[in-house]
């Protein structure tokens, strides 16, 4: 969860929550300074790390969904492009290095305010290790997924096409929306 | 430009800048309450609509960039997804309804922190006219298209992509990112 927003983070007066004149939605606006703290959905970035016909998981070290399995991803920092974030992830938490391959899935979480990419990736090397955030990293193949252990649909959602998509020999790019669970 | 951060939004307290436990990155800390003020990047979500062989632009009548023109697009917003963002955008500035094809380019621009995305879309009816934050709308032909008063670097990229591409018969997916200008 964000932090609430009940007091302007640049001069510290209390804000409202009112429509901006020429914008159609409510916006914490500061009473004194004027300024607009807008809040907009995040990306989280991945990769899907191949070695040969095997996929790297990360077990999480930390929460949401600690002890489940993941790819490598994360939070798309400032200053950097996709494909670098999808790198620095997986460097981050599988201390592996990748060469990316096609972005392969972009999938809304609108509930969450979030969009999931993943990119198809080559491990350059059979050298992994779990990162701070991870308890543990392993390549899995297709029999071998710990499906009733997978930390977010997305990830799920992401496997289930690699594996399609690989036995009808074509990889697409796939974009896609998420409901919450019921 | 984004509001600095200079006290917390949750409590007033003032924040310093410094790597949270377990994070590798500098970030805006209450000193009070503890809250962490992530900034992340911001996709601003278009779309590329068509009517027969021309395509739809607007003429900005905000800055940045007024006067020049662009494809519908704008900032994503909470609880959307990017599909709905690219189509909310081209009802806005456009009042035109379209129907979604392909997601067409994504391209960072990490020096501004922002990610780009156009999806290619067809007009339903021949029916548009400025929103709030348009002075103009229009069709234009490849011939037509006024190249030199285009408002951003990331929108002339997709459309000459769409006419390189309508011109081999196959419309790519192209993920790229932009540096800054020299």
């Amino acid at each position: 969860m964000e932090p609430a927003i009940n007091y302007c983070c640049t001069c510290a007066a209390p804000v409202s929550l009112r429509v901006p004149q020429g914008d159609s939605l409510p916006r914490h606006v500061c009473d004194v300074c004027g300024a607009i703290h807008y809040r907009n959905p995040r990306m989280v970035v991945g990769a899907l790390p191949l070695w040969e016909d095997r996929i790297l998981l990360c077990r999480r070290a930390i929460e949401p969904r600690h002890g489940y399995w993941t790819l490598p991803s994360g939070f798309m920092e400032n200053q950097e492009t996709i494909a670098e974030a999808a790198a620095r992830e997986t460097r981050e938490e599988a201390c592996a290095d990748i060469e990316l391959d096609d972005l392969y899935t972009m999938i809304s979480v609108p509930h969450i305010n979030q969009v999931h990419l993943v990119f198809r990736a080559r491990l350059l090397k059979a050298e992994f290790a779990p990162g701070e955030e991870s308890l543990e990293v392993a390549l899995f193949d297709e029999a071998s997924i710990p499906w009733d252990e997978i930390a977010f649909r997305t990830i799920a959602i992401t496997l289930r096409h690699f594996f399609a998509d690989r036995a009808a020999g074509r990889f697409g790019f796939h974009v896609e929306a998420i409901a919450p669970p019921r």
